[in-house]
C-alpha cells in the first residue's frame, strides 16, 4: 500500500499560483496584501451524513471545495488557498486519482492554490478549510441588515434538495439531470459575492436550508422578516415536479444548493438587479423590526402566516447528504 | 439532542482576543500585520488511528491542538489562529465540556483563538487547522539545512513512545507517569522555535518518530546524515525501562513527542547551547553531502552503521496512536 507521503506526491501536490511555500513543509507560507483582511472557514463533510458511500468521487471532490468556497463568496472575498485533511479507509488509488481531480478541477475554476492537508487512515472523512482575501472592512457579514432592507435570494434554491428527493425515492422526477447537478457540482457565487461589496447589508450562503439560513442573519442583525410568497422562484422547480408542496419545501427547507441570501437597502434594488444576467436574482422580502424568531409569509391574497426557520441540522436531523 | 449551534454556543465559544470576527458568520475575520507571513497547517486525528476510543476527553483536547501548535513551533511562528472540524458520533455533554476544557487550555497556553469551525455527525474525527505569524522570509524550513551543519534535538524524546509500549502491554513500566504524561500532554516548543530563527538552517517536530523526520528535512536539503550514538538522550529513557532495545527503538523511531529537531551552523552551537534551560538541547549529529537516503549511527566505537529511516506511516503502520 501507498505511504501517506506517496499518496500527498501523487494526487495533491499541483503547482501553486500565489503562495510561497505550499506543501510539504510543516506549514505552508502565504503573504496576504497588507490593505486586505483574511477570510477563513472550514467545513466538513462525512461519508453517510453529507453523502452517500457510493458518491461518485469527482463530483464529491469538486463539491468538497465548492462548499468552501461558496462561504467566501458569501463573505464578499476572493478564495485564494486551501487545506485539505482527509482520512480514508482505505488507499483506493482510483478513487483517490477521481477525487483529486474534482478537487483541483474546482482549485482551477475559482483560483484557489491547495497548500498543505493531512491524509491519514479512518472512516472517510473530508475536512477543508479555505482562505480568502478581502479589503478590510468590506467582507459581508450577517449582522449588517437594517429594517426596511430588501430579501434576496441568487438562482433557483431547492434544486438540489428536488434531486436528493429523486434519490430517496421520495419523488420521481422525470428530467432528474438538472437537479442532480445542483446536488453534486454546486456551483459557488463568487462573482456576485464580490459584486454585492458596497450593495448588500449582510449576507450568506444557503447551505442548510433557506429559512434556516435566513434565521442566522435576523438572529445576528435583531430582525424580523417578511417574504413574499409570490416572489418565490417556485416556477423553476415545478418544471421539474408538479408536486408544488415538495417543491415549495424544497425551496424553504432544502438545503445544498449553496445560493446566497443577501438583504440590500431599497436604493440599491436597480444597481443589484443589473447585475443578474444568466444568474437570477428573487427579491422575496422584506425586513423588518421585530423579534429573530419571527418569520412571516405573506401569500398572494395578502395573508400572513408564521414559518417555521427549522433549517437542516446535523444532528436533528440524519438524512443525507 | 442538542442542535449542531447549541453544541458550538454551548462548548466552542470563547472570547477571542486578536480576532476582528471569530465564530458566527461564514467564516471568521483577521488581520495578521503587514510585515508578517502567515503560516498555516492541518492535523487531523481519528479515533482508532490516532488515539484509543477510550482516551480521557479532556487530554485530547489538549493534545489536538497541541499536535497543531507544535507545527507553528517548527517554523518558527507565533501560534495566533485556530479552526477546529469536529465529528461525534453523538452529542455526549460530558465528553464535550471535558475535551472543549482540553483544547482551550491549550488555547490559552499558547495565545491561540478559536476563530471558527464545524461540528457534524460522524465517526469521532477532531481535525484542526492552524495560522501563525513570522516575519517575512524568517520561517524555520526544512529545506535550508547545509552540510557540516550539526544536528540538534529537544528534550528526551521517545519518552511518549515508551508511555504507548506501557499502555499496549509491550513493557511494563514501573514509574509510566511522566511517559504517559508526554503522551496525553504533549507540550509544543513554540519559545525554542523562536529563539531559533536567526540560528537554525532547517527544523520540524519530531511527530512520527526521529529518523523518520529527519528524513524529510535530508530530503528537502538535499544532505545525508551521521548521528553519533553516544549522544544521543538514551539516559533518560533508560531510567524508566532497563530494555536498552526498546529505549532506543523508541528514541529513534516513536513519535508523539512533539521535540524539534534542528540543524545550524557550528558557529551558532553556544548560542543555541545558552537556549537551554529545563528543556534540554542535544546535539547528536552532523549534515553531510550525500544521497537523502544515508543515515550514518557512528557506535561508540566509531564504527558505522546504516540506519533505516522508516519513521511511523499512517498507511504502512496501524498502530494507536
Amino acid at each position: 500500500m501507498p505511504s501517506e507521503f506517496d499518496l500527498i506526491a501523487r494526487y495533491f501536490t499541483r503547482p501553486a499560483h500565489h503562495t510561497r511555500l505550499a506543501v510539504g513543509d510543516d506549514g505552508a507560507l502565504i503573504t496576504p496584501e497588507p490593505e486586505n483582511e483574511l477570510v477563513i472557514s472550514t467545513d466538513m463533510l462525512v461519508e453517510g451524513t453529507h453523502f452517500f458511500p457510493d458518491a461518485d468521487p469527482a463530483a464529491l471532490g469538486w463539491k468538497t471545495l465548492a462548499v468552501n468556497v461558496s462561504d467566501m463568496a458569501a463573505m464578499g472575498a476572493t478564495p485564494r488557498w486551501a487545506l485539505l485533511a482527509l482520512a480514508l479507509p482505505r488507499a483506493d488509488e482510483h478513487w483517490l486519482a477521481e477525487f483529486s481531480g474534482g478537487f483541483f478541477a474546482c482549485c482551477e475554476a475559482f483560483g484557489v492554490d491547495l497548500i498543505g492537508g493531512d491524509t491519514t487512515r479512518g472512516p472517510l472523512n473530508l475536512s477543508v478549510t479555505i482562505l480568502g482575501e478581502v479589503p478590510r472592512g468590506r467582507a459581508l457579514l450577517r449582522s449588517g441588515a437594517h429594517a426596511g432592507d430588501d430579501l434576496w435570494v441568487s438562482g433557483t434554491p431547492g434544486r438540489a434538495a428536488l434531486g436528493l428527493a429523486h434519490l430517496q425515492g421520495r419523488t420521481h422526477l422525470t428530467n432528474a439531470a438538472p437537479c442532480l447537478e445542483a446536488l453534486y457540482r454546486p456551483q459557488p457565487r463568487v462573482a456576485l459575492g464580490l459584486a454585492l461589496r458596497g450593495l448588500a447589508s449582510a449576507a450568506l450562503d444557503v447551505s442548510d436550508g433557506l429559512l434556516g439560513d435566513l434565521a442566522h442573519i435576523l438572529e445576528r442583525s435583531r430582525l424580523a422578516a417578511r417574504i413574499n410568497e409570490t416572489a418565490l422562484p417556485l416556477a423553476d422547480l415545478l418544471r421539474f415536479t408538479d408536486d408544488a408542496r415538495l417543491a415549495k419545501s424544497c425551496l424553504l427547507s432544502g438545503g445544498d444548493d449553496y445560493e446566497l441570501l443577501f438583504c440590500a437597502p431599497p436604493q440599491h434594488r436597480d444597481a443589484i438587479a443589473r447585475l443578474a444576467g444568466p444568474l437570477p436574482l428573487h427579491r422575496i422580502g422584506t425586513l423588518i423590526e421585530g423579534s429573530p424568531d419571527t418569520l412571516i409569509l405573506t401569500d398572494a391574497q395578502g395573508r400572513d402566516q408564521p414559518l417555521d426557520p427549522r433549517g437542516f441540522d446535523h444532528f436533528a436531523d440524519t438524512d443525507c447528504p
